[in-house]
């Protein structure tokens, strides 16, 4: 099954059990893929549904829906500095592969980007094809950049970090393995580091300092090492029982 | 301390209390970071010492040795499967960040490049910015790319496990948790996944198979992912006793 190729399609796409293609998905299919009429293919509609579809000319057909579970078993949200040059595609897409369920891209005091609104287009597009390759089911989300302070104050969850580079803080696997998490909230900071001030702030708003390790980390490598951490300790109980089936 | 700036100079450049510097490390001094006779930076042999230098025209006098622990507590080597592309300086310069100890580039059933000489070269300079960025104490050991079957035979470890991406696999994380680890490979492979022969040789080699999570993630992406695990699990302890002082 998993040898099938795959097309994200939008909900509205669906009609009965017709997949209405638009001209790019035709060329896709038709001209990148070499799909032909009868050819089977996977659709996925980005909110976890996929299907066993089969090409019929301009349209496809439904054949059955396909049972998968890739998703993480809990919510993660990651709050990122934004960092320099495109360093935030490459966070967006990597992210996407690990499994991250919200982006909140943050305007930090030591961000030196100030980005186009453009971006946010281009990283939806990344997470897009992120999602289809590492055969997720769900495009996470990618929000409009905030103020730092902002996105605090909006991504609450029952658990939340801030990893912090410098000082005595506990690792943040230490964190996640002595407390069962449900949804969790992570932010690191941009090139030079948070301030004094924005730990203070995040402090405030019940984020717990944590450390990554003794190395300092781009801010590029950071959310994914955190996001790593998450995942893994969110996932590893369900795959060890898996594996004893 | 850590806002001087960082030398990384070679072990023969150091003369009793003297650092003889480089025409190539003056013009970096002197017209890079702008510091003039009389200013002090780090120096660091790559191999886990540092110093306390004051620049002086064209030598540097160690001022005293800095006592740094930024290492991982035990010895970790990835076995990678040569991404596509420029896939791999991205790879040795994220392991460098995250604290690995020797990079062995193989070439699996998979392996669509076929390096050439200068990229090891390329790949080395990489290893050493990353490191002084990082603030690491130690260059890690970028081996020659070698056959996959060959790099199981020579880099064998305390605890050996081989990331393999589809069937049911006890987590990475599962494995590093239960069992305290000394000396750690890690073995990731190439778009595609390896072949089953490759597991079974790996199996063979007393490589144990273990998943990285549900998903499918790049090349790139899987070595990250497996050494942020083994790095994280391995500081842990160690970093939250700190933590407690």
């Amino acid at each position: 099954m998993t040898q099938l190729q795959r097309l994200a399609i939008a909900p509205n796409q669906l009609q009965n059990s017709q997949i209405i293609l638009t001209p790019q998905q035709l060329h896709y299919l038709n001209r990148v893929l070499r799909l032909q009429a009868g050819d089977r293919f996977i659709a996925m509609n980005g909110q976890g549904q996929w299907w066993l579809a089969k090409l019929e000319g301009e349209q496809a057909e439904i054949l059955e829906p396909i049972a998968v579970q890739t998703e993480l078993p809990i919510n993660v949200t990651l709050v990122v500095a934004l960092p320099k040059g495109n360093g935030f595609d490459e966070v967006v897409r990597q992210a996407t592969e690990l499994g991250v369920s919200s982006l909140v891209p943050t305007i930090s005091d030591r961000t030196l980007l100030k980005p186009s609104p453009q971006k946010l287009d281009r990283w939806r597009r990344i997470a897009t094809e992120a999602a289809e390759q590492s055969e997720r089911q769900i495009v996470p989300t990618i929000l409009e950049p905030l103020p730092f302070t902002t996105a605090l104050a909006l991504y609450q969850a029952h658990h939340q970090y801030i990893c912090v580079e410098r000082g005595h803080h506990p690792h943040l696997l230490n964190c996640l393995t002595h407390t069962p998490q449900r949804a969790v909230t992570v932010a690191t900071g941009p090139e030079g580091g948070w301030t004094e001030a924005e730990i203070e702030t995040a402090c405030a708003a019940s984020f717990q300092p944590v450390s990554l390790g003794r190395r300092i980390l781009t801010a590029v490598l950071a959310p994914i090492v955190a996001l790593s951490l998450v995942a893994a300790a969110a996932e590893m109980g369900k795959m060890n029982n898996e594996a004893k089936m």
